[in-house]
């Protein structure tokens, strides 16, 4: 799930200005719901580790004006997306900008000196690698002692939803087993807190973050269930039928009994786990 | 799931009184998560309909404080544990008590004049039910136009847990089925909004109230994982493998799954719905 808050949405049916307030809280809501805690003090040195196109960097800028972020990330045109995405935008009124330095490189062999940053952030990140132990380790390296790390993952088998439906299901299955088969593990939002206990961290503390949406939230119906979630799964329904997991009809109607969880009466839960930990002093 | 909240739990591992505070404080968590947002106000007359041995009774008359709780369930066996169990229980400090009247009444053929109530309160009672529509219809005439339904339900299709285990989910899917068999829905929770609406409540407003448990959190393993919900499972061993749905050893197999997310590294999630809703004025 590379960027389930900052989809921009084509939701213009013509709303009125309240309305349209109304739907950018909800979309808020999951930022909200996954940012909430997390703040970082002025003159603070910030390690984003795999900023992507910036989804979160701009959560991150907004939770620790002045403080300065380093965001890292392995490709270099989502680097560039990333920085064009976040120029220019302006810091919340009265608040010191954040100072946020691109860089290109690889979280798993961070070119920085041991000790470098006062905190680390990593969202959606460990789920696609195939060694984050190692990765976490790496992470704790340049964390000076006494700092924090922050992970943000989701868990597929977390998903739960209204229809049931066993096609649903399926090809929730099919994703999880290509993620699988590529290094990665959709379900890592599970073991989080043993993860970065074994890498050494202490003060483990994770806790579940749920979305949930229905019609009486239709932002959320929309821009998380229908064009997050639900787009993911459909984003890999050729690599599913080239793998023989199903055929393209089966695939399509397990698409179509997810489509029905953001339809009508549908409901819809997914959980985020939020884990944080320090770096132990010697 | 009849009482994640109270099981008394026989964790006398000589702890300190520091020690058995931070213990309690953990176990209060889930009652917190379960009834933060539930208060009346003094004078309100409450139905808790299905009350059962009183674990939700006691939270209910902590939430309001001066009301008037009229708590009814169709067991007698219950419902005279429930009214020992809350007998001589002292209110907060400077607050004044709710009254608790206990009736013995079957929720589906409620004895009392339409709009009688300000308030309905439900917890773990619709799962249970063949017809929860027509439950909630029932509930519905005797609230005052005006008045709030709350509604608590868990689903179990909500799980997940580390170590994940088949076996694991096997013996979850076997309890799901023999609760369906018996007429019940242990995943009602994810179609708590739609019932609501099509029951004719207005404003409704479902919410996950998600569980997690794992090492830092000793009280909500014991008391919760290990407490209640694999215990819940336990408890249709027999039925399972007598209904042919397993065999003895394949369900054992399943439990000692469950069993290793309550212990070392192991962690537990599980999200119940939360719902309110408006009985419509007229």
């Amino acid at each position: 799930m590379t960027t389930p808050t900052t989809r921009n949405t084509p939701y213009v049916h013509g709303y009125s200005a309240r309305e349209t307030r109304r739907l950018t809280d909800q979309a808020d809501t999951l930022a909200a719901l996954l940012h909430d805690g997390t703040g970082y003090p002025p003159g603070s040195r910030i390690l984003e580790a795999g900023c992507g196109v910036g989804a979160q960097t701009a959560h991150l800028a907004a939770a620790g004006p002045g403080a300065h972020i380093v965001a890292i990330d392995i490709d270099e045109e989502s680097l560039a997306a990333a920085e064009q995405r976040l120029s220019g935008r302006p810091p919340a009124p009265g608040r010191q900008p954040a100072s946020i330095e691109w860089q290109h490189a690889d979280l798993r062999e961070l070119p920085y000196p041991d000790a470098e940053f006062d905190h680390v952030f990593v969202c959606f990140v460990l789920e696609h690698l195939t060694r984050p132990d190692l990765a976490l380790a790496g992470l704790r390296r340049v964390l000076r002692p006494g700092g924090t790390l922050t992970v943000i993952e989701g868990d597929h088998g977390s998903a739960f939803f209204h229809p049931a439906g066993r096609h649903a299901d399926a090809v929730i299955a099919h994703q999880v087993r290509l993620q699988a088969a590529a290094g990665g593990d959709a379900l890592i939002g599970r073991r989080l807190a043993p993860l970065l206990a074994a890498a050494g961290f202490t003060d483990v503390e994770a806790r579940p973050r749920t979305v949930y949406a229905d019609r009486t939230r239709p932002a959320l119906v929309d821009g998380f269930t229908r064009q997050t979630f639900i787009a993911m799964i459909a984003s890999v329904r050729d690599e599913a039928v080239a793998a023989g997991l199903c055929g393209e009809a089966e695939f399509d109607r397990g698409l179509r009994e997810l489509d029905r969880t953001a339809t009508g009466e549908g409901t819809f839960h997914y959980t985020f786990v939020k884990a944080t930990a320090v770096n132990p002093l010697p």
